[in-house]
Parts: structure tokens; C-alpha cells; sequence
């Protein structure tokens, strides 16, 4: 550091070169995140100093937090969930199942999650010893309901299913999985991270909440298809009792016992959170959704008269496209500014078609690939 | 949530609404945040979207955040210093005892921390697995060299200094700790999230950080003295290889691998950090430092003359005050607006001397504090 500070416009001038190496969100199809609602960077400013880590200092915020935790229980079939507001999903889902690992206190605990399970998972079972293990996808990358079954063993706390996978945007059989947990006394852990907050303003309706029984716990992430500040992630129990294990004293702060993993943490988002979920209402995310599911279908339309097809009907606003010559394409399409990204298994295009981009960016973005592909 | 969304005018006053039921920081004596400093604020605001999960999207707040963690390095002993920033201490520590854990690699590992380690130790113990093992404190709330020599045995994998405990504000023997790390090879993690801000800038010189020989790992908060916005820990490595254990594939990201806890993650914060220590530069953070400094010793002196000491010298800006009818005195203090807290062991009157606070408000203080104590 140096030992005079620099005049505030010398720092703000280097904050705006800084800036300018960012991406701006215009052509990024490989992003969960987007440009966060006008509202909820109002809401975040307003409520920048504010620090839900000793909420006793700010009941009002908290008060905000405990509407939000309401709001999005009622969106995910059931008003009376409780919960907190995280700095993610991973949070989130270390947090669920932490709640399963101690409540089961198992020698040598594991957990069944599918092959599609976002990579945080390889994270979670090292930070919180769990052995994980994989159950294998159907053609259409659900989870396969016999592979889980087989991996069940004694010694399992927990099955996860994903609503919304981050590759291909599927949504495994919850109602088939929760049968599962319920005949294996198991935990059911929904991450819903990215769907949480468009599967429920699908046409198509699915079973994959709080309304499914059996299920024990959500995340859905208000910092992604919600429009909200980052962090903002949701954790969500079905039963009060789940917080029990991740209930902390707190014995110098205003408060005497706090749930979450992070301590100081960010009011902003919380207030964010608050703001834009109040301001778009049901019909405002339905109709982002829409808009969203529209331009997924262009994209695979046109795509599909460059004889590119994706490897399922997008369930929601992510494709998985077959792109032949897949790095090439990718690199190609990277020098006109586009920024792509992968699937594991199989190898495949992954665009995420969030509301940040508009009709006129996929229209050119088909155009750039047909040009990428060789075929103008 | 409402099916048709409220007008912006008309959140934003639920808002405004909400934020006056939180405290304003002017009397609160209890809190390790304060307000953030303008520029940070400011920063804030522009790189609201930026999202340091994947960070391959913006590398200019990558730039901004590997210059922050090099001028930490240089604060804390060591420009060549590794590390990232957190969402705050408890991430921070966390991620230096998993390190610690997977490094060493024992059966059942424990860990030797001071009775006066932050509540989030407990926390920690519990979310890796890592049995805690408390050392007592000497008379002046430092950690006992003995205890913690007695508590390490061949599952031991870390040592834990603080410097600026929480309740005391006290510093460890760090260079004796380190000296037990360095004949018992384990790891040494200095929890400096509050003092790493503050010990660089006393008038006293302490041996606390990457210059004594042996310590592994520094977490120090720029969002508690550093003036930052929340969420911003930091987490400082002496060597790179310490992240290794951390490391993770994103298969689906414009990067290849990430080290931290979080996916998602605030570059907002980070260019928070930036802008603020740039702008402070050492002598900023040293006047910061002083003026906390003075108004510690300003109420020292001035409670004193009503009898009441402190339980130690205060050596840096947190006061434990020997006040008689504790509980009772704390409440009148809150019926005129006052937030204190307590420490456990003894039970002592804990404040915290910010500087949100100024000399003004230290002499109302004194003069309400001789109102409830019944000597006016």
C-alpha cells in the first residue's frame, strides 16, 4: 500500500480503467448471474451499511429478511418454511446438509446426489466429510431413480435432486426421489439455486417444492433468475427443527443465537431481495420468465435450420446445443464476442439464456454462429 | 409474494420505512463494523454486477482484487502473500483449518485455540470435523503458552493466535506460538480479523503477522476496520501451496479452477476494498487508527473517574470495563440509546470505540454513564 493515499478522482479514474476490462453482460450466454433489477441496486445502496451478522442492530432489515424467507416459502409450495438469507448456493447447500449430517450422525455418512449436480457438491462432501455419490442421468439427464436406490445404503443421510441443472437445465423426478427419502427416512435436499426462481412461471408445471412431501430443504438463489444483488442466496427448511443444528450463541453480539454459516453479513442484498421480489410480484417474474423461454426458443429454432440441435428440449432458458467442431466454434464465436460455455457429459455448447440479452442479441448471435460454423 | 408487483415509489417508502427501524451506528459501542467509508461505498455501486465466482468474466476486478490482497500481504509481513477475499471471518478461517486438516491428514485431527477465539471457532470445529481444544488465558487475556504446549498432542494439526480478540482486543504471543508450530510442525492461523487493520498502525510495535517465522495463515476483515463495505474478509496464505487443498474444477465456467468457499462471490466488495485503501494509503489507516486510539483513551480516563477501570490497559480500541450492576447498568445505557455488549469470562462492560464514533459522543457517554451508574 502506499503510504499517501491517492486523491478520490486519481481512484475513481483507476476503478473506471478496471471496469472497462470487465465483460459487460451483453454477450455473455454463459452466465446463472445477470444485471441485478434497478430497484434492488437502490434497495442495496440504501442498505449498505447494515450487517445481518448481529441483526439486533437492525430489526428493520431483519423484518425485511423474515418477508423475503415468507415470500419465497409461498413461491416454493409453502409459506410456512423457515430459513435465512446466505451468500449463495453453496452456502445453501452446506448448510442442508449440514443440518442432515448432524441430525443423522452417521460414522461414515454419504450422500446420493445425480451426475448433474453442480460442482460445489465435490466441495461440500470435503469441507463436511461426507462421502459423495453419484447416481448415473437418463437420456434426458434426469437423475435415474434406480441408480439412486442403488447407492442408498445404511449409512446414507441424504438424496439431493436438482431443479434446474447447471448444464442442461433439467429437473429431476423430485416425486420419485421423495418417495425414496420417505421409505429410506432420508433427507431431501432440492437445489433449485437457478430454478428456483423460474420453474415455478413455466408453462409446463412441475413437482419439485415444498408441496412434493418429503422434501426437507430448498435452495433458490434471489442473486440469479430472482434480479437481486449479489450475495444473495435462500436456504429453505420444510421443518423449524432443521435449524437446530446450525444454531450458534452468540454470546457478544445483540442477538444470542444466529444460523448461518457466514457472520457479518451483507443487509444489502437482504434489502435488494426485499425490493425486487415486492416491486415484480408473481406476474413481473412470470413475466421475465416468458420473455426468457421466448428467446430460448428462437435460439433453438434457429439454430435448428443451421442443422444444430440441442440435446433436449430446453426445460427452461438453458440449451445444451451439439455443436460440431465444438472448441473451434467456441473460439471463433469468442473473437466476435461471445462468450460460451461447456457441457461435461457429452461435450456439448451450453448457452444460458438470461434477461440480460434481447431478441435482437440472439437473432445475431444465430447469425455469428452460422458464420462460425462455416455455412454462410 | 403479491401476484401484481407494488410501484417502485411505493417499495422504496416500505423501505425507507424498514431502514428507521434499524440503529444508526452513532451510539453503538458494541459493533466490530461500521459505516463504510464514501469511496467505498462508491465502488461499490459500479462494479455491482461483477461476480467474482467467474471471474474469467471480469478480469478487471481480478486485477483489482489480486493488488488488494498483495497490499494486505505487505501490511501483514509479507508482500508475496497469497490468498483471496472472503465473505468475512468466519470464511476466512474456515478455509485456513480446512487447508490445515486435509494437509496433515490425521484420523481425528484437533486444533488448539485460545479461550478467547471468536464464537466462529465452535462453528468451524463442527462444519470440518476438527475437534476444538480450548487453552486457558493468562492474567491479561493472552493465551497461555503451557496450556496450549499441554493440549497439543500427535493429532494436533494447527495452533490458533489471535491478535485483537474480540472480547479484549488482546494480542497473543504470537512468536511463542509460532515457536510451538514450527518444533510440533503444525500449522499457525492468526485470527487478525479485526486487528489486522488496527496493531499495524499502534504506536507499540507487536510480532503478529507473516514476519514472525511460522505463521501459515492471516485472516484480517477489510469490512470491520478496513473501512470496507460488507462482505470482505480476507484470507492470506504465506505459501501457495496452502490453496492447493482448496482448489476446485469449474468445468462450466470462462475459468479452470477457484479456491473459494463461495461460488458466487462480490466484486463489489472487492473493488470496495480497493478504492478505500487507495485512497487511505497507510497514513489514512494510521489516523484512523490514532483517532480510535484517542477516544479509547478518552474513556479509559474518563470512567475512571468514576471509579471504574478497565480489565486491562486497552491495546488497541476495545474496552472491557469493570462495571458494577452490569446488566442493570447496560439497560439504563440502552434506554438512552447506548449499545453495549458483554464479555463472558469475567463479565465485564465491552465496548468498542469505532470511528463512527467521535470525542463528542465519548463525553456523552461518560457523563450518561455516571447518570446509570447513580453518581450524579
Amino acid at each position: 500500500m502506499n503510504e499517501k493515499g491517492l486523491p478520490e478522482k486519481e481512484v475513481l479514474s483507476l476503478l473506471t480503467k478496471a471496469r472497462q476490462k470487465d465483460t459487460s453482460y451483453d454477450k455473455v450466454l454463459s452466465a446463472m448471474c445477470t444485471k441485478p433489477h434497478p430497484i434492488a441496486v437502490k434497495a442495496h445502496m440504501q442498505f449498505i451499511s447494515s450487517n445481518m451478522g448481529d441483526f439486533g442492530l437492525f430489526p428493520g432489515t431483519k423484518e425485511l429478511e423474515e418477508e423475503v424467507i415468507t415470500m419465497m416459502g409461498s413461491m416454493l409450495g409453502d409459506g410456512n418454511a423457515c430459513g435465512y438469507l446466505t451468500t449463495g448456493g453453496t452456502e445453501s447447500n452446506i448448510q442442508a446438509l449440514r443440518t442432515a449430517r448432524n441430525i443423522k450422525n452417521k460414522k461414515k455418512p454419504n450422500m446420493v446426489v445425480p451426475d448433474s449436480a453442480h460442482f460445489s457438491f465435490d466441495k461440500i462432501a470435503d469441507i463436511l466429510g461426507i462421502e459423495i455419490r453419484k447416481a448415473s442421468l437418463d437420456r434426458e439427464f434426469k437423475v435415474d431413480i434406480d441408480s439412486v436406490g442403488n447407492l442408498i445404503d445404511k449409512n446414507t443421510i441424504a438424496i439431493v435432486g436438482i431443479a434446474g441443472s447447471t448444464e442442461f437445465g433439467q429437473i429431476d423426478p423430485i416425486d420419485k426421489l421423495a418417495q425414496l427419502a420417505l421409505s429410506n427416512d432420508l433427507f431431501l435436499h432440492v437445489d433449485a439455486a437457478f430454478g428456483g426462481f423460474v420453474i415455478p412461471y413455466l408453462d409446463k408445471k412441475y413437482d419439485f417444492d415444498f408441496s412434493v412431501k418429503g422434501v426437507t430443504s430448498i435452495t433458490s438463489d434471489p442473486h440469479k433468475m430472482g434480479m437481486s444483488t449479489i450475495p444473495a442466496g435462500g436456504l429453505l427448511f420444510k421443518d423449524e427443527a432443521c435449524l437446530l443444528p446450525l444454531e450458534i450463541d452468540t454470546p457478544y453480539l445483540t442477538i444470542r443465537k444466529q444460523h448461518s454459516l457466514a457472520g457479518t453479513r451483507s443487509g444489502a442484498a437482504v434489502a435488494a431481495t426485499y425490493a425486487v421480489m415486492k416491486h415484480l410480484g408473481e406476474d413481473g417474474y412470470s413475466k421475465i420468465v416468458k420473455k426468457c423461454m421466448k428467446m430460448t426458443d428462437m435460439l433453438v429454432q434457429g439454430t435448428r435450420k443451421l442443422g444444430v440441435e440441442p440435446l433436449i428440449e430446453p426445460v427452461m432458458n438453458i440449451v445444451a446445443l451439439d455443436v460440431p467442431d465444438l472448441d473451434e466454434v467456441r473460439k471463433k464465436l469468442r473473437a466476435k464476442g461471445w462468450i460460451t460455455s461447456m457441457t461435461r457429459n457429452p461435450r456439448a455448447m451450453r448457452l444460458i439464456v438470461m434477461p440480460h440479452l434481447k431478441e435482437t442479441s440472439i437473432e445475431l448471435f444465430i447469425s455469428d454462429l452460422e458464420m462460425c460454423l462455416g455455412r454462410h
